[in-house]
């Protein structure tokens, strides 16, 4: 299945199923109610006109694992991990699948295209069959890094989680239609020019390793998102380095779930 | 004035103000609900039998910053910083004022005692005198952390988010009856004897400056917490080192603030 959040023509929004081109209404006003509620998915009325926006306004919880694709962590400099490095994001730091990524101008803005587990179950000190099974579902999303905060002192948070940076979407799709671990191509791309590519085969901590992992020191629940780190690419590691600018389009594409399409807009 | 949340002797909680030592209903189940209101303090009746719980169950945000007092900067071997070091916790980090911190056995587990700053109005790209005027008080915390985790990885979210882990409480303070910039005694102990004593006045960054900075990338709102960071004696830097244990009496006092008193419970 291929679920969402989509706006209304009229305004507002609610969760959706996908049946074709064809989006209908679930009862809740957004994915992260529906999944909160853990209702089974039984579709509306149709709704003419829907366009899918952030699928998940309101998680608890979102963390992100850094240093998690072998070649990414190469052109970072660092060693292969026995351990998952995680930081945090708030609900404030995310933002729709075709917004405006608004930020202040001056700063050093990267991408980090990054596949992205929605939570489906309550997970505490789970296995890693018990957090397999308790996946919902799959969606892209985009780590935009302001490098210069995020390097100011040891802790990333600063520089992760700028009101608005980071998108995602477009759609969930649930774990029978997708499977990362037999390897989705994660793509991004500026202004039509390919940054990043790689397979979520050649992840170090998969989806279920990392919820699992994750599950043994604060419960996951219905709607919580984990990012699972990014590949090899990012404008931080280039030489010479390369930042967004004003107007760039930023697209993020994984294999089987969809496209993220994203202009830059620095204000003053 | 002195605001919590009680427990009420049938069950339930509910936001209150103390008025000597008889605390009176707010209305709202509890200060994060209250604070999100906005609505002016207007005791309503007394509560007898009231028991402050967790003042703050449901913040949208919880921010710390790591290396804040010089003496704990030296301790752990580090440089005066010139920006503060953020990182994040979840709402279900926090615990209440009396209760046990509940946590696996074969943790290295470690005490930080720290003064935490309640947010009381929307901040964004607050300047200092906007942040200073847009504190709604002053509370206790513990920063309780686990270091074998901490130290897994730079990051140190996955050492500082245990469920339940950090006391907070137990009443939240107005700016009018407690100013940390004049100096606050913070103090820890470990089954009644001293292990940190030092002054609110030593900060490197004070609670204005932690709330503007962190408000120019990610907005604040009221009820959110910002927890100011801890000062030396934590039990990694002492030598030999020392951890908590099943049973250990952690209790975090702030001057003119009020005492936090937690059992280690140490689970299988």
């Amino acid at each position: 299945m291929r679920l969402a959040t989509v706006g209304r023509p009229g305004g507002g929004t609610t969760a959706a199923v996908r049946h074709g081109d064809a989006w209908h209404a679930l009862p809740a006003p957004d994915l992260s109610a529906f999944l909160r509620a853990g209702a089974p998915v039984r579709a509306g009325a149709e709704i003419p006109g829907a366009v899918p926006v952030l699928p998940l306004p309101t998680p608890a919880k979102v963390l992100c694992c850094g240093l998690n694709y072998t070649e990414h962590i190469r052109e970072m400099g660092r060693e292969l991990p026995s351990h998952p490095t995680l930081f945090a994001k708030f609900a404030d730091t995310l933002t729709g699948p075709q917004d405006d990524l608004v930020l202040p101008r001056g700063l050093r803005i990267d991408w980090e295209a990054e596949l992205a587990v929605v939570v489906g179950a309550p997970l505490h000190r789970a296995d890693r069959a018990t957090a397999l099974a308790g996946i919902a579902g799959y969606t892209a999303a985009n780590d935009v890094s302001v490098r210069d905060w995020q390097n100011r002192t040891t802790q990333w948070l600063q520089g992760k989680a700028w009101d608005g940076s980071c998108p995602v979407g477009p759609e969930v799709v649930t774990p029978d239609e997708v499977d990362p671990a037999a390897g989705l191509a994660v793509v991004c791309r500026v202004n039509g020019e390919q940054v990043q590519r790689a397979s979520t085969g050649t992840l170090v901590f998969d989806a279920a390793d990392l919820l699992a992992y994750v599950s043994s020191f604060t419960l996951l629940r219905p709607g919580d998102l984990v990012l699972t780190g990014t590949p090899g690419g990012v404008g931080a590691a280039r030489d010479p380095q390369r930042f967004l600018a004003d107007g760039d389009v930023l697209e993020t594409s994984i294999e089987g779930i969809g496209t993220l399409r994203n202009t830059v807009r620095l204000t003053d």
